[in-house]
Formats: C-alpha cells, structure tokens, sequence
C-alpha cells in the first residue's frame, strides 16, 4: 500500500520534489506569510483564483453544487495585502527557462494592475523562480512594465541579466522562507 | 416578446427594481470604483469569490470544464485597493430589516480580516445599505469588531441608531454613486 506504484506522490526524497518547484515556491510564499503574520510583521494573503460559474445545482439543501465552471484569465494578481500601512501586491511565478523569464506568463491586466498600484501609492512587483536554477528575483512593478512594452515589438522575455541587474535576488532561509519585505525595507521604505 | 411574462427581468421602472436592491448596492460600488479609477482617484476592485474546486474535466483542450465545485466561507472581504498610497478594505452588504443589520450576514473571518487591516495601518470598513429605508452606511471596523463580539453574549446585530451614532451616511448621487472616499478623506485622512 505505501508503495502502489502508479498513483503519483509527493516522496519525501529531495532529489525528486526538487523537479516540481512550482509548488514550491508558492508554499515558500505562503509560509513567509504565515510567519508575517503571526508575528505582527505584515498581512499578506493570497487572492482567490478567478472562476466564471456558468451552472449550479441546489439539489441538497445544505451546499450548492457548482456543475459548471470555468477559469477566468485574472485582472489581478495571486498576493496583496498591508505592510507599514502601504498597500503591498505582487504575483508569484515559476519557469523551468534557465536563461529568461517568458512574459507569456504574464497577462495584459496582471502588468495593468501592477502599473494602478504604482500610480497610486503602492508596492507592486512580481516574484520569480528560476526553478532549474533555484534562484529567485524580486523584480519591482515599473521594470515588468518596460519589459512588458518592449516585448510588442522586440524580445518577449526578461532575461536572467535583466533580473541580476534590476531586480533583487530572495535567498531562501528556514523561518522566514523568502524574506521578500526585507527588499521592501531597503528598496521601498528607506528603511534599515 | 417584450412582455414575455414568465422570465423575470430587470425592468426600468424603478418601483419594481427598488425591491431588488441588492444588486443595486453592488452596482452603484462597481459604478463608484470605476469612477475612482478613470478619473485617477483610486484603484480599488472586486475580489474573485472563492470557490473550492473539486473536479476538473479536460475533454477540449482549449478550456478546462470545472465540473463539481463549491462556494467557499469567504476569510477575506468583497472589496480591496489603494487610495492616496492607502491600503482600502471593505465588505459592502445588503439588508431587508428596517431597524437593525443582522451580524449572521457576517463571517468571524471577515471580522478578524478587518482588525489585521487597521493592526497594519489600513483603512477598513462596511458599507451596508438597508435596501427597505434605501439608506447607506459606512462603519469603521473598529465599531464591527466591538459589536461583533457583543454578539458572542448578547444582541446579535447592529442597530440603525448605532448605525447613525458611529458610521457614516452616504448618499447616492449621479455620477458618483456611492462616494465613500469622500468619509474616507474626512474622518481617516483629516483632509477637506
């Protein structure tokens, strides 16, 4: 039974969870977050996924059965929420590219969304894991922007480089796992 | 055919509609917002409802068919975005009794949600709109927590004098609808 050999299961052996990093990094995220927020440092939550509901059944009385449903491309972003009283929103992302992050990952909105933020006050930026490299950039609003609008007419990807160079690299630690607002306090608030 | 007399429509005349006015509080928010957001006053957006997905179907592969899911309690509030740099938060609910806001119509998540709002420096509220007197309140979510807990030992809603004494009436206009910035500058950021 431990071992029935088709079902696939998430082992326990690193060599093997190390190929699927995506999830990875969203739990990474999901434990910074914990930890802020039980700390009273920062209250950072992840938004709910998109879903346009076409059909739902009330056969029982007690819940609601959605019978057909269908992922919407977000207008937003998968984090926000509040850290020193300013507004804080990034999307988390994960390729397997080693040399560039494809902006095909990216929708319109998503870089919409992020530019709202700027205009008003808030934090906006995007985090990426480079999983086949287990590197990971912080990489702010404004600079997604540029490379969004150079990708309609030249390259459609931010390289490793540009992320050297204008982004901020998170270093992965045990308790606080991707330690991201400490980028907030040094790039963003002047702080420390 | 216009008249079709089974099918319910929405129907312009305003002694009908005004029994409905549900949809209408949350129409006259989504009119507000996208005034804020085209004349550059604040970005502030409705949150997906979260939905919990049990099964996917991927016959097309153009669109993956969710075929069985459910509604989620939601932990977090309806409305959330930016104003002057400000983390904005909001649940905006709707009403039939006359003389008090029922506290069922809100979850010990969405309560705890708006005191780690104000914790962190954010601007937190609700707007509840007693759809029978068409009359519209903004209450700051130091006053839900106070009688959110009230309600664990005694009544277990808010009344419309409490409503009056601590919230903020808003008055629906023209063009913006519903302008609760307007509160928000007064009573949170001392301008005007």
């Amino acid at each position: 039974m431990m071992n029935y050999p088709i079902r696939k299961t998430r082992s326990n052996n690193n060599q093997i969870s190390a190929s699927n990093r995506g999830m990875d990094l969203e739990q990474a995220i999901n434990d910074t977050n914990a930890y802020y927020a039980s700390n009273d440092i920062a209250y950072i939550y992840k938004k709910p996924i998109p879903i346009q509901v076409v059909k739902v059944d009330y056969e029982r009385r007690s819940a609601a059965k959605i019978s057909e449903a269908y992922y919407k491309i977000p207008s937003t972003t998968d984090y926000n929420g509040i850290y020193k009283g300013k507004y804080i929103d990034f999307e988390a992302k994960e390729t397997r590219t080693k040399t560039s992050f494809p902006l095909k990952n990216l929708h319109e909105h998503q870089v919409m969304h992020l530019e709202h933020i700027r205009k008003h006050g808030g934090i906006g930026f995007i985090i990426v894991h480079f999983s086949l490299l287990n590197r990971t950039f912080l990489l702010d609003g404004s600079h997604v922007q540029t490379f969004y609008h150079r990708g309609e007419t030249g390259r459609r990807s931010i390289t490793l480089e540009e992320f050297e160079t204008y982004g901020h690299e998170l270093k992965e630690a045990y308790v606080k796992r991707l330690d991201y607002l400490s980028v907030i306090d040094r790039v963003y608030l002047d702080h420390n």
